[in-house]
């Protein structure tokens, strides 16, 4: 647990210095390979699940694991190696299916065993970041800045993930959660203050989150939280946001995007055949 | 315990039904005393305190308290059942730091005896709701609604307290909060959608906080969480917030009032004082 922890710190420093670089995936792979072997030990088993049509089980070891969805996680470990290699070497060809369940699995098997072995929230909201901020930015070939200078001040703003291609070309405001909760509307607003500073429509808002699925611990069910009318009110009287692009979306969020106002709620693994266009419309 | 819960409930139904009636009062005060007295048997205990010029002391129960102002929280019992007497005739000629202190003890004397009993913050944030509310319900002679009606949509947006003194006049938004943190952002949201959709100045947002203090579990300091940047930020570039009304105001909060973007932070005690002017202009 020392050593996933070592791993964590020096996966961020790498992040930090250049997360587009091709080796940021080897260090994501051998992490997740890393917390994987953890695993091996923890049993696991089937969770009543109130998400109407979807299958979740969890690891229990001296602390209960969120969630899993049976059908996005890969269980088996020969497979999973083949999915890390297929992540080091880019997916640029792989379907939208294989993407989300390739993340999927990178992601979830560090979460759980951080769950696990009690190692805290923190470090798997980082991890995720950092798993998802890598894929966009090796996608569009340039890393992201976590600050935009603020015109006519000289002071920076902090930011989550900002992609920029540069001065003739739209930008990307990449917010990423594990899950939203009442955080969402904080993607909604960094996005307006985005709009405020440098015009609507410069920088593309594009929230990426895992999941919106935890375990009631009382009746041991899974249930999904969502709140569709307020990402609607968020979307209609706070600022646009482009797209949010979900690991496991809910069915709930999914129809937001059938409907007005509307909030292009899809799955993660679309975002790569999207994304380009996005910054171009 | 079990009858302070039920205490809860009745004050809940009757603040639901007329926020401002005065009987409200007595039913705050009654569950104040009755917090009092199970905290009799509970040891208290100074704190160790980072906050410049502020000392701090907990109650140890089963639960440790969230720490208290000393110079904020009368102790002695007899003196804070003349305070309950004063609260319930409606303190219209009270001076701002006998009002202050007087709505600190209502308020904290049932925060520290939910936090030692295990009751959870929940109760505690709805309480302080009703007793913030009330006191402003109480100034204005009019009660509060949760809802506003959206123009040419036939919907209604659930919201924080909302005071409307009829057509021709404008209206206060009244969030409040035990601590902001990371949750601030959401005043300010709310403000901003108020704003958009019945124009920038028809609602005067006053935000209404306890403190931002908390006990450093693991060194058992007192520290006091803040994020003035964060606040100059949303004022500036999300909606603008009239007034943030502290029981135990920070520091650093304070100074925004002299500074730019301005943000006017200030002692709960002068809300009484401002209320009508700040519907006025």
């Amino acid at each position: 647990m020392r050593e996933l922890i070592s791993r964590y710190r020096q996966l961020k420093v790498a992040a930090n210095r250049d997360l587009g670089h091709h080796s940021i995936a080897t260090t994501i792979a051998e992490l997740a390979l890393h917390a994987r072997g953890l695993l091996a030990s923890i049993d696991h088993g089937a969770l009543a699940s109130r998400v109407a049509g979807k299958q979740y089980f969890n690891y229990r070891g001296e602390h209960q694991s969120r969630p899993v969805n049976q059908d996005l996680f890969e269980l088996d470990d020969g497979t999973f190696r083949h999915q890390t290699d297929r992540f080091i070497s880019g997916m640029t060809s792989e379907s939208p299916d294989t993407i989300v369940r390739i993340a999927y699995t990178l992601a979830y098997s560090v979460f759980v065993t951080n769950d696990v072995f009690g190692i805290g929230r923190k470090a798997s909201a980082t991890y995720f970041e950092i798993l998802s901020g890598h894929m966009v930015a090796r996608h569009f070939g340039i890393s992201p800045r976590r600050k935009v200078r603020i015109p006519e001040s000289g002071t920076d703003l902090p930011t989550d993930y900002v992609f920029d291609p540069g001065e003739r070309s739209r930008k990307v405001h990449l917010p990423v959660k594990t899950s939203t909760r009442e955080r969402a509307v904080q993607a909604w607003v960094h996005q307006l203050v985005l709009d405020r500073i440098f015009g609507t429509g410069m920088y593309r808002g594009v929230l990426v989150v895992a999941s919106e699925t935890k375990r009631n611990t009382r009746t041991d069910e899974v249930v999904e939280i969502c709140v569709p009318r307020q990402l609607q009110m968020f979307q209609a009287r706070v600022a646009e946001i482009s797209r949010v692009y979900y690991l496991d979306p809910p069915a709930p969020y999914l129809a937001l995007a059938e409907t007005f106002p509307r909030v292009e709620v899809r799955s993660f693994g679309l975002a790569f055949s999207e994304l380009d266009d996005l910054l171009r419309r």
